[in-house]
């Protein structure tokens, strides 16, 4: 069994990561942190665990934690490359599935997440966890950064395409809606239900975290400078995220279709389906898995590929999940093969 | 007082005029016809009208209808085209809310509609209700198309970048989100709230009516041909539509939003928000109001527009009573003054 | 005209009184205050107001306030007791949306409230304002305790069968669903979309303040002590209250759907619908109406009666306009009379 | 491996056997039967089973069926009685999720049912579905009539007191709010997205189906008449069910807290919270848990029970699996062991 420890469970990627390891059969969760509410059981918290976590919070404690195989960090920015150093140094392996290892560069990432990196030096040891693009570099890894949700759903959608150049790089374009569970569960008004309820709107058009991350990825696919245009939506749903993506094919004669599924066929979490096809979040709903379709609206040169996941599963906990089964050696899939939840 | 009539007021468009033109203080309604509700009072089908509106619904009958002012078709498209030759004739004007005369070119419409156009002569004088397009042609107007929920949306807020040619006309992209009103009241599956509610889906990629309607409605604004892709999408919410539109600049050195600003300066129902804003589909919920903002992320070249309207009103009834308005000599504005409802 | 003040108006209740009195033909909105956001244009924060209301907010001032009319108080209780003697020793008429003057023992106030009262000598002056019960006290009042949501639901929905005693008094159930706007605009975890989406729970069954207030109501009808059991819910929408009322008749013989439809036959505002009907709550969404139905399954001795209405209308703003109006001297449904949005 | 059938599997009892068979480890999916969607694969329509689920939908064929040792049928009611004969003596035991068996009193069946009964002969033999109150009679059942969801959700909220006998039998409210799953995946006009959402109402106050399957059961339970009043609510949400219940103490020393936890400690189904606990529907999504909690609003005699289930697992899909591991001889919560997925 995998002794797993989480910093920071009161959260949504928090509770998704307790659902998905109280269930996996080679895990076994140990410690789980939280300032706020050390001392609380978990259940109490989260009452869809009752009778099945016995957990309580505790405040965060190396000495703990690093007692640990692995810890998933499911705080804000900035906290955990507070811990990594000294978990590392213990020989504890590090999942962050917020952003603190995700750039590369750490003045890019500091001009995006407004506060100085605390250990840079680990910034090219940390590997993006995105396994689909990069499995094996995942499996010897100690330090994860996993990626985030946007960020998976839109490096999926254009992988086939940018890494054979096939699409003007030029100009892309990720138009995404997210559902209001991507905001986290902290008390804000715009996400109260009264707010965010029948409604829709985009946020952040002049500029997104997200954005420097997916386009630092799609350049790495491409290996050249890319120009993306990304703009995020709110959407009255609580899990999914749609990324509707569009580029120009710069040779006309490709099978898109075909290549997408090839590129794909190992893939246990990715789904490419038939032509024609319009892929619903909720065929995700509660699952690891990415679904998506290609198509070339009357049969012109701007490709659109629509690409979905569950924010909290693939877009975080089930995709740490993921690289957590690739770093100790495990199936892919232990403990990620639950079916969807529809309706 | 304006002598209203209304064929085929059992949908949402009906209701919907039903709602606007009983608090019109110039609009009696007078007739209002459903095949299959006949007999039945209006107040029956939607208790929102319990007190307000008196009507009962008739069988269809031209020559009531030839006794009104002016008819609002609210019907499915093939309809109002079986009874403009006769109400026209009788001194009637006519206003179609569906799609029978949206289109100037019968062979894209037969092609596009699935099914032979009734008259073909009239879709020259029809005029294109869009009042901020072609306000001087639709008063003195007999006929006139009322506009797609959609295509209001992506015309109004393409119109001034366009019409000035400040973009690349050969790729404009129209990514596209609308309520499930839009779909209108018919007893189907994929509209259920156990489909559609939690979840979120793009349809008719490969192609959708609104795309010829849109497309005509462009090139005739830019003076040539377009390459528009548009992509609808179903989102959980009652009403509202948000496009967010995507072309590149021409001109780098153009003022976005002074262009906009300035195009929409005397308009009543289109409110161009400020630098960085992201309109709410709801700051115009149950209103004739547009809202959009402009950007320009990182002050690149790719300028991206969002619109919002209510599809139900600025998209359809709404619209339809705003061109009654211009065509009887009334203030624009008349009857419809309310303000949206938020939250 | 009558120049209007608005104390606290950045809630929910707040936005409503300005969509409802920007619209009324004889009020002026003329100062609107708030603690937090003085100086920022009313439009800024509820953009559906944008080009209808010019107003900023203020510092709370009860000089500038002594200069109306009439007041209305929008804040969380505990605020308005605060004004209340400056403001009616100025001439100005005082209508508190919150609790302040609701209950008339000062004592149980403070035990459910749970702080002193500030001025207890105005309890008895306070007219609690539901004008179907007591239209005539309401005229002349300079103070007016406004009803809560709940309680003009439930009041409303028992009023007929109570004050004739024709049930058993000491087994009321009033079981009561309410959208989530109830809880106001207030960063809170509960009320975020992720939580009260595609969920529905009970809460506050051992003890909500509303149960004080429902109770002192149906005694002064009863002319003597009930038994009620009060259950409210959190119901995944925005607006609307929907009371499900159970209690046994004492007299099996009575007519209940025509007691009913007589004791309303005058109201403007209360809709008593045919037999075997089921209101829903949006057929009074965003319009000051109360409507009802009264059932007695399979004939039994126990009445059920169904009643609706728009928590932030009738159960807020819209029955503090109401008594406004009564206030005034004005026909009672002057500027309220927008028919409800549906759907 | 238990070799199973389904009849019916299009609508969303049936997806929900669908995605809990295929999970289960001791079940083999062998053939499902739909009249409509002969000859294409589930997984086409149910895109949350692609790649788990190879079934395709085949013609309804006893034949077939025959070779089953467990035929769950999801049909509307009417058609599960069609089948019960010959299943029965091929050998194979039948778990209705319909109504047919329901009801012991054939009589009563047609009436509420509006059909006459196909084999009343096989009446008695049926056992009713609710382990928790008769597992030793399920177990070698060949015949199970399946719960209604208001009514597993009613009984085990009523259960512990009435089969006591601690309160007045002759006034038992049950008000029940149901997500719009619960009506089936019918194209309807009223369970539209546009219609069911942002609305509430109650509905078949005069009179329900599952009114008298209730009654049959707390009188089986009571060993007496009882007075029962069901209102069912529609709520804007996909799963869940929320049973508010009332009833008066007749001995009002009775521990009732205690009373439940005694009654439910040794059920692996049923979770009795904590005092002063209000459940949330979403604490059991997707899972086959009943949670519940007890009040007695401000310690007087009404007893106020709160019981939330999923509608198509605990209320429907989860139940019959549950039963169908009692009839076995498994472990009773083989492959139900998932957790609610929350939020």
């Amino acid at each position: 069994m995998i002794k797993v420890g989480i910093i920071g469970g009161t959260g949504y990627t928090g509770v998704e990561l307790l659902r998905l390891l109280a269930q996996h059969p080679q895990a076994q969760l140990t410690v789980i942190t939280s300032r706020g509410e050390a001392g609380k059981p978990v259940a109490d918290m989260f009452p869809n665990l009752r009778g099945r976590v016995e957990l309580k919070f505790t405040e965060p404690d190396d000495r703990a934690l690093s007692a640990c195989d692995v810890v998933f960090s499911a705080t804000p920015n900035g906290v955990a490359m507070q811990h990594a150093r000294t978990l590392l140094d213990a020989g504890v392996k590090l999942i962050d599935l917020a952003a603190d290892f995700r750039l590369k560069d750490s003045a890019v990432w500091e001009k995006w997440y407004g506060m100085p990196h605390a250990c840079t030096d680990l910034l090219a040891e940390a590997v993006y966890g995105l396994p689909e693009l990069q499995r094996e570099k995942i499996k010897p890894a100690r330090l994860i950064a996993n990626p985030g949700c946007y960020p998976t759903a839109v490096q999926l959608g254009f992988l086939p395409l940018v890494e054979k150049g096939l699409v003007d790089a030029a100009f892309l374009v990720a138009d995404c809606k997210s559902g209001v569970s991507g905001a986290g569960r902290k008390a804000e008004v715009h996400t109260l239900f009264s707010e965010a309820s029948d409604n829709f709107k985009a946020y952040g058009v002049p500029g997104h975290r997200h954005w420097p991350e997916i386009k630092q990825g799609l350049e790495a696919m491409a290996g050249k400078a890319v120009g993306l245009t990304f703009v995020p939506h709110l959407t009255p749903m609580i899990r999914g995220i749609h990324a509707t993506l569009y580029a120009r094919l710069t040779d006309k004669g490709v099978d898109v279709q075909k290549l997408y599924e090839t590129r794909y066929a190992g893939e246990a979490f990715v789904d490419v389906l038939p032509p024609k096809s319009h892929p619903d979040t909720r065929s995700v709903r509660a699952a690891n898995t990415c679904r998506m379709a290609v198509h070339r609206p009357q049969g012109g040169d701007t490709v659109v590929i629509l690409s979905v996941i569950d924010n909290l599963v693939k877009g975080a906990a089930g995709q740490a999940v993921q690289n957590m089964n690739l770093m100790f050696g495990l199936p892919e899939t232990t403990g990620l093969d639950q079916l969807p939840v529809l309706p």
